[in-house]
């Protein structure tokens, strides 16, 4: 059933931001109706791409009720409810149930010292405290703890979590997590979060990917994934070498680190495309200006997608 | 003035929970009164002792408010504003602000990577949005990245932050920064968080301590310090061996890590001392029991504190 | 010129010892012999695999030289020229020439701290020192810095470097690289060291792979490597899905950690499968014994590999 | 036994080259001669601040008996050992005392990932394989393994080992080391490594210090030491305060790291006092030119070393 619902190409959606860091309305709705005209499968929202760590309560409130009425059930809605530990990622639960999503995104705890008993314990709180699917958000650059496979397995076959987004940048991993998954018969959903190299996530079996790039063009995303399905791998190859491409835009800015290289450069590009207004950052990170801008530029016109 | 205000001992507050996780107001009252009556020089509430990345909006507000009314002016009190990044730690500050604090305490930012522009921002713009002093809790083990000495220095010069907590276990370090703050006047209050080291931090020419495990005991930490205003080294080197020996406490569980551990520890050796009612910890992290906390009592006998 | 001697499937030879940890000769040459009958393109001897760290010089030679003697020029021999520091690495170069190989491979220094402008002076300065082609082994785990990919290719474009051995587990930079190496005219031979996603190397554009299990058995990497030259994809994963399923043999045993247990694995199936004759690992490693060892067997029953 | 002889300021002694890299002997008399001179309680030779890891057998042997050729038997002389695995530093425990010295000193394994059980194995293996006295070199930030209280004195119970280095940073496990050791009735000499907290392990009950800089003026260590042997401690803070002033030498340089920093900086320092002939930094580390020596000189001027 997960496995079905939730599939493909789902996109973390950018949170567009105007001079004075408000939600920027409009430029939302043009990112999220872009975004489903090019054919993705669902929208993922206040993840890391989304800046969530940036958005207080209210902000938060805000961002995932307006990408809500913009999506307009068109697409499989996906909420992040990332928070340092257990009782504060519940409160994040709580408001997205209020507004109505499809599924919760969570990291394991982070901030403190953390073992794996305490991964288990604040997943299986996370279940007992929602009926809605729980995905892990396994991102160890940020939480500074790998989720392992085993785990993994162990909440799965019991169905406290519906999949996960590997954000892990360990590939051994995500291949014996998929031969894993698929030998107790498939009960995750396995996204990838790694942009340039989703054709060796996909050859490892993997139900999708979760892009922070497909912001920018998800085209690629969602042809890579078709070929896939119908497993013409000459086609995942050649779409995720332009993908790989146009992903050069997050390296060439200098000076930053970070979502502010990142996400930066995925706003930089939107707002060289026309499609949100500003790539203004949230504080305390620096907006990509002068140069860095002219960067991002110069790989949007090698890839084709400025003139 | 900084100086003259914040020094000497002040305890990071353990948070006492009765067993349904609520605060357990009369056990948090024999705690902060015993502390006072132990002859601290200050109270930091909503540091990692406190459990503060456990602790949902609501529930940190009333710890604060708690102690606020408890302590009832004796001693000066901190509040710990720890969030993953600027616009949710101002949020911290504002609650702070209204239940009235004299200082509050913040980290770098985290969960996403940083750099140190991000740090240098993010403190400016906590500067900015509050009268209260504003202390930096230098904690890379939680955070993952350090503040540098010419930066803590540069923020001092400028008046944009008061001093700061040393979580850094660097005492390298702690050296220079102590060496930096004394050539250019002392702007800064320098605390250490090391507990068994705070010796040579005295020697550096730190302010004061904030010991975890003041907690358990602070008249270690207040008879070490009084000693070192008087250039008594020889009672501050005894006084140190007897806080060390205590300190294995937390060595002492066996099978937990990070927190459930160390500020377990100190909770069981409340619970033990009858000081507080349970030493239950937040979700996800396991309560300690059986073994473990006969192995703290064990510490405890040893070096006379338990029968 | 580099790229169409060296590429394909290039096995880091594990080093048989007898129980008194001398070079075990005869297993030695079952091993290499059936290697190159199951049509391995090439063989690496003293890499990781080789316990080439706990080899003193004159076992290092030994080894070289009886590999040499038994390949007897059928198949390119590369050999590890693996020590902290460039002078060291220089003598072990001058003991290969004096053997006689076809390239050298050679990590980034190791032990002190090191800077990009050291990588880059350590791979001129051996350059300078011999005439052999001189492979990068990147193996961030072992040395703790990464060859970035902007570096690697400079030393390609120049002619200092003439390919590597990619075992950072860092598939993003792999592609990255593998882009900027078919951007500049290919000067790099690419290899991937990780046993489980050669299939997404591949789709990057590897030249070839260097898998420790290739020990156990070449034979799906061979056939993997065939196929990829002629566009089967399909072959290609099926093939991986094999080698992944067999690699499970490293995970397999308990309580033991890197090459005690994976270049341990290896040789405890080596012996199960009557290839070698001992598992013995060096000093101070453990051999795996009682049940790891059935658990290495329960692997290689469930592939197929043992009755 | 060993707490009698192994005691005090034990300088690792710099290695100082000529412009083509040889030994440069007239400077290591020179530089020895004037150490001796100050006071100092032994000599460390072919440790990191030797450039150890940058040095071939040969030339560790010539250092080695250089040294020993003009100490002369005036104080006890103490020999790294450092490689990679045990059958590799049980070679330079040969060459060692074949040139005769009064103790070994060796780091835990590196290069490959390791266990506290390799960890436990090799200095079991290296105290079967001499006679001498073997020190463990603890500096996880170059071998990437802590070696942990309980093993320290576990063999320091057993007599396998005779003391400590502890150049880890850690000055709490340090300082539960001193308690750990103290309640056993001191088996193991403990030095620290760390220049600038040296009055903090002195309080912890440290045997002595090995410190780098004291390559540049080893008279504030020695002076701290007999204070501390008086229980002055006003003087041990004093001179620590000046030894720190003088440890920013390190600091000064820019755009280097590592030993190329550090000892970069007390070769320089030494060559500005006329101690040793060149500041020659072994192959692949930049030598400190231009700004760099300046910045050097700057520090030796501040403090009143350099007119």
């Amino acid at each position: 059933m997960m496995t079905t619902k939730f599939h493909g190409v789902i996109p973390p959606v950018v949170t567009p931001l105007t001079t004075d860091r408000k939600l920027d309305v409009p430029s939302y709705e043009r990112l999220i109706n872009r975004l489903i005209e090019q054919g993705v499968n669902g929208l993922f929202v206040l993840g890391s791409s989304s800046e969530v760590a940036y958005l207080d309560d209210e902000s938060r409130g805000r961002v995932l009720a307006e990408a809500k009425r913009i999506n307009d059930g068109r697409v499989p809605l996906l909420a992040g409810v990332i928070d340092t530990e257990t009782q504060r990622v519940i409160s994040h639960i709580r408001q997205a149930e209020e507004i109505g999503v499809d599924a919760v995104v969570a990291t394991a705890p982070f901030y403190a010292v953390t073992g794996l008993t305490e991964v288990e314990n604040h997943f299986r709180a996370l279940h007992e405290a929602t009926s809605l699917p729980v995905f892990v958000y396994d991102i160890p650059i940020c939480v500074h703890i790998k989720v392992p496979v085993d785990l993994m397995m162990k909440l799965g076959r019991e169905g406290i979590i519906a999949g996960c987004k590997d954000s892990s940048g360990d590939d051994v991993s995500f291949r014996r997590l998929a031969m894993a998954n698929r030998a107790a018969g498939s009960p995750l959903s396995l996204f990838t979060g790694h942009e340039v190299v989703v054709d060796g996530a996909y050859m490892s079996g993997a139900d999708g990917v979760v892009p922070g790039l497909g912001n920018v063009d998800a085209t690629n995303y969602v042809a890579m994934y078709k070929a896939y399905r119908k497993g013409d791998w000459e086609t995942v190859r050649t779409e995720q070498d332009k993908a790989a491409a146009l992903m050069e835009i997050v390296n060439a800015p200098q000076g930053v680190v970070g979502p502010a290289a990142g996400v930066g450069a995925f706003k930089t590009a939107l707002q060289l495309l026309g499609v949100i207004e500003t790539n203004t950052m949230s504080v305390p990170m620096p907006t990509l200006t002068g140069e860095n801008v002219e960067r991002v530029a110069e790989v949007l016109r090698r890839v084709g997608l400025l003139a």
